[in-house]
């Protein structure tokens, strides 16, 4: 059920097997499987993630779709099979060695803070991209995740032959050039002035062509979402076809900090079902170590919620047949 | 393109950049990821694998889909990208060290042996679960997928409470009872008489109160795939609502023996990419080791794909902006 104010005094009474913080690809996932595992699971979700923004998956299988239908779809399964769902932001997570202490922030005006309680705990509230910070963001966001693309992996194929603008955040960043040159060697690298590049990479750049603008962007060109140009704070242009953003990310993981859970860089270390170095904390999709795709996080889920599972299985009483048993007639 | 006659002598001096085996759920995936990648793959199929059986997908986000929606949503999306796609069996595999010889028979009447060429090579080729063997297959074929299942992670959910028989191949799988008896406890186990039960094992089922039945069956009952019952030799009869296949499963990869690759018991080997122990052979989903679920082969398919591309491009001369470079005005 979708957890709203009247049901929180009752609910932060249960003991839930496992609490979800992130109703993306990986946590719907999780959801999905603990609930058909008859487990009683909430997922926390704040709202607009990463997905929330994809307007096309073409690589997930069986059919190409929107990341709020993916969304839509997985939430919907997941409260059809008993999930609790409540819309609301992760600010603390407390282990007492039993259990998890999940403090929420429900509700930004009139806010209430919650505290859930769970045995297992499951992060799945993922990164977000780093978009160019211009004074009018609705036009950011009326190209970002059309042909303005975050992800290479995902979206190179839509760049081929294309006229590409690269739009990076660091000087390490631009060699994305040299990966996203598989796909189309029309390459425009956009630093926005916002650091010094160092003249091998200069030379680099010049050595293959792409060339490098260090101007601030003012705001991309287009209409219906189709990027098609971009336009400098000194009022110049280029015409472009496609656009990728390399600007990093940011961790949606400052609940977990105080948990001192191991790392690879920023990334989470997992085993093979996602267990982090605490025993009762996953980590699902982009938050761990490995490729961020959704096609993973949705296993990463599946994996987590079973390990789960088993644990919460082989600690329960077994089952026997209690009723009284009417065998057939002629066995 | 789907490949028939006409296209096979033209096809087998193409050197494809991968050949997967097996179209279901993760070669799927592989194969697109491979066509966005701009790689030219073929897949070869030969039909009814373990997901063309599957009724429904209960678990895999967005929706609850069937394994023939699954299989052809992914199928028209490769095709979709450049991908081709032959049904044919794989007889044998002949590595040349720089290339593989994949040999195929195709058609099974007047049939053709094409030989096609490949760098790399995804075994996503599939288990295939044991059946009963029945005098009359189509009773089997009528339930089995439908209320009769093979999967007890996929569809324990489907069994919760209900009266279950457990259809058993060996002593070792009669302990599926005392997993499945998280989701029920109405548990019948049938052996078919075909292995005899150690008396540890009767005096541990009759203390669960799960009845041993040892006799052959004779048919499954119910009607419109619904099973509700199941008549043995004798004539007797037993009501159920629901059942479970515990057989094990046959391997397909006889085209792998001859490549001496490192298993874990009848489970490939494979590194986090899915990468088994030749490296320019991979692994998807069940038969490699860990957990046999849709979604955990469609990320296998990510992952070989992104593998097998890193290296295509890397090893590929780069790309420079070769055309009469055209820079914007104000540049």
């Amino acid at each position: 059920m979708i957890l709203k104010s009247e049901h929180l005094a009752e609910k932060q009474n249960t003991l839930y097997d496992a609490i979800i913080v992130g109703g993306g690809a990986g946590g719907l996932s999780a959801a999905v499987y603990l609930a058909r595992y008859n487990l009683k699971v909430l997922v926390i979700e704040k709202g607009r993630g990463r997905s929330f923004w994809m307007q096309q998956l073409w690589n997930f299988i069986p059919n190409v779709v929107s990341g709020k239908d993916l969304l839509e779809g997985g939430r919907r399964m997941a409260l059809d099979y008993g999930a609790d769902w409540l819309n609301g932001f992760v600010e603390e997570v407390t282990d007492t060695g039993e259990e998890f202490q999940v403090r929420v922030k429900y509700r930004r005006k009139n806010s209430e803070y919650p505290v859930f309680r769970a045995r297992y705990l499951i992060a799945a509230s993922g990164i977000m991209d780093r978009l160019p910070q211009l004074a009018d963001m609705h036009n950011v966001y009326e190209y970002a995740g059309y042909n303005l693309h975050v992800c290479l992996i995902c979206d190179g194929y839509e760049m081929t032959d294309k006229r590409t603008a690269l739009i990076v955040g660091s000087e390490g960043a631009i060699n994305t050039a040299f990966v996203l040159n598989w796909f189309t060697p029309y390459i425009y690298v956009l630093t926005g002035g916002a650091f010094p590049v160092s003249e091998a990479m200069r030379e680099k750049l010049a050595a293959h062509g792409y060339p490098l603008i260090e101007k601030p962007i003012a705001r991309f060109l287009g209409e219906n979402h189709e990027m098609n140009g971009i336009e400098f704070v000194d009022g110049s242009q280029i015409a472009v076809e496609t656009g990728l953003i390399s600007m990093g990310s940011v961790r949606h993981s400052a609940y977990l900090e105080s948990l001192g859970l191991k790392k690879d860089g920023e990334d989470l270390l997992t085993d093979e079902m996602c267990r982090t170095s605490h025993p009762r904390i996953f980590a699902l999709g982009d938050l761990k170590k490995g490729l961020n795709q959704v096609s993973v996080a949705v296993a990463d889920g599946t994996l987590a919620a079973t390990a789960i599972w088993r644990e919460v299985r082989r600690a329960a009483p077994t089952r026997k047949w209690e009723e009284n048993l009417q065998t057939p007639a002629a066995v």
